[in-house]
């Protein structure tokens, strides 16, 4: 097996080769529009998510090409996201993987027009026949990505986040934003490579089981970097949530507890996989790297 | 034939009601998030656009609850747009349609998130099969949309408007941004109902055509509003252009020229449906009710 660090940096170029033909800069008054959606969106991220979907096609034989596609329409979502995230209104975050963010680089509402801009992107993308040939196959996926993004996914997990600040949320409350906010999209990750491969019923369940899990034990890694990790790994300001007062794993289960925690759902996740063979070990290893991270 | 106005009023009344459904209030930690969608959605707005859908549908006897879906997601990308171009960032306005605009009456994060969930909800909508049995429909709808709504459509003319507020635009490039902001939606609200009837090229080129030159008289009897409506009739503050010093079709035809260029439009526009017969009535109507119209 190739290192699991090698696949996933092999996957990422891939998807940035793929976004960059989707975001075509062209000549027209509309212009900055594109090149603030090519800043928010190319030149970084771990790709992480539409490695799930290229490694989960896999395992259903699925033409790498249109696993990049799905997995580039992930990614356009979650960048969309992340510019409006960190909007003034919002987290008011001046940096992000390193670099300014899109407000910041540009202005506030040309970052609240970028991010409408991927978002809507992201479904032209999938809709397109190269995605793959059976529109049957197109508009699972495209239901699949508006459920998992939208107001009973993502974005219902941002708006339950953003009441967190004033309401001190108890443990399962904060299950159920994170499931909403990170979650639904990570779940979704996988499920797209199912949906590509017309995956049987017992092949989903067992992905749907895993994604579950690594969507948690992301969280709690999550939240222990923003306790534990430094701007220079990050690449984003750090402290936030505790500064902010906000409940969390950790300031709930303290930094101890909150790693096992983790550990324990990555286990979890890779024991889902026992009804995959080898096909399904950078998985496995995408279970370790989430509790492991330093970014 | 109904009258236009009565046809127009029974549209909105059914177009209302599949929204109610669409967009259903349940007791989750991210309600608030749908009690703002709700808001920014119901109890408002002529619905002209899906009025064209419904219209359009008809030539081809397309029924009635596959075009009321399609138009209701029309809708739910015209009422995101309201949205954010409200926000201070943007136009920053308080009133809309005799209310107070959504990050009025919330705040600003919410009325991001809530036009981001009302975005990505049109889409999940289209890809439901209630919209049409046949998928491939589907997906064809939702290229559509995406194309007509996103950086090349209207997010483009709106980014290309907020630009026109510090560079000065010619006709030409006035004629371009509203093509953008306005008239791909107003287009592909035509061509919605071409799609769900599987309409002949022959037909679906009348149909462009009457929508293109509609979607500009459109706007062009906007930018008149904009001057010479007032607050009550238009439920919205007036006089905005001028104020920001933006040029518009009145600003450069002078008000008497640009209302004979909307007149002159709808007429063309009217001409291109010469291929229908009598089943095209309304929306010979619609284009006269277009220039006409006092909000």
């Amino acid at each position: 097996m190739q290192p699991f660090e090698a696949a996933l940096q092999e996957t990422a170029l891939a998807v940035e080769q793929v976004l960059d033909q989707i975001l075509t800069l062209e000549d027209t008054a509309e212009a900055r529009l594109f090149t603030a959606m090519r800043y928010a969106t190319l030149g970084g991220g771990k790709r992480f998510r539409p490695f799930l979907t290229r490694q989960s096609a896999r395992l259903f034989g699925v033409a790498s090409s249109n696993a990049l596609r799905a997995g580039a329409a992930i990614e356009l979502i979650h960048c969309y996201s992340l510019v409006h995230d960190d909007l003034p209104a919002m987290d008011d975050d001046d940096l992000r993987r390193g670099k300014q963010t899109v407000h910041k680089k540009f202005d506030d509402a040309t970052a609240i027009l970028a991010g409408d801009g991927l978002l809507t992107l992201a479904f032209e993308v999938i809709a397109d026949p190269a995605t793959h040939e059976m529109a049957s196959v197109r508009t699972e996926l495209i239901t699949g990505l508006a459920k998992a993004s939208g107001g009973h996914g993502m974005v219902g997990g941002q708006m339950i986040d953003l009441a967190a600040e004033t309401t001190m949320l108890e443990i399962g409350g904060i299950t159920r934003l994170q499931q909403l906010k990170t979650g639904a999209m990570i779940a979704f990750s996988c499920e797209a490579g199912a949906i590509l491969g017309r995956a049987s019923i017992q092949a989903r369940d067992a992905l749907r089981g895993y994604a579950h899990d690594l969507g948690l034990a992301f969280q709690i890694a999550d939240d222990l970097l923003d306790v534990e990790g430094t701007m220079e790994e990050t690449g984003k300001a750090v402290g936030k949530d505790e500064a902010a007062g906000k409940a969390t794993f950790v300031s709930i289960l303290g930094a101890e507890r909150a790693r096992a925690q983790a550990h324990l759902l990555a286990d979890q996740a890779i024991e889902h996989l026992s009804f995959f063979d080898e096909a399904a070990d950078q998985l496995r290893a995408a279970a370790r790297f989430v509790v492991d991270r330093k970014n």
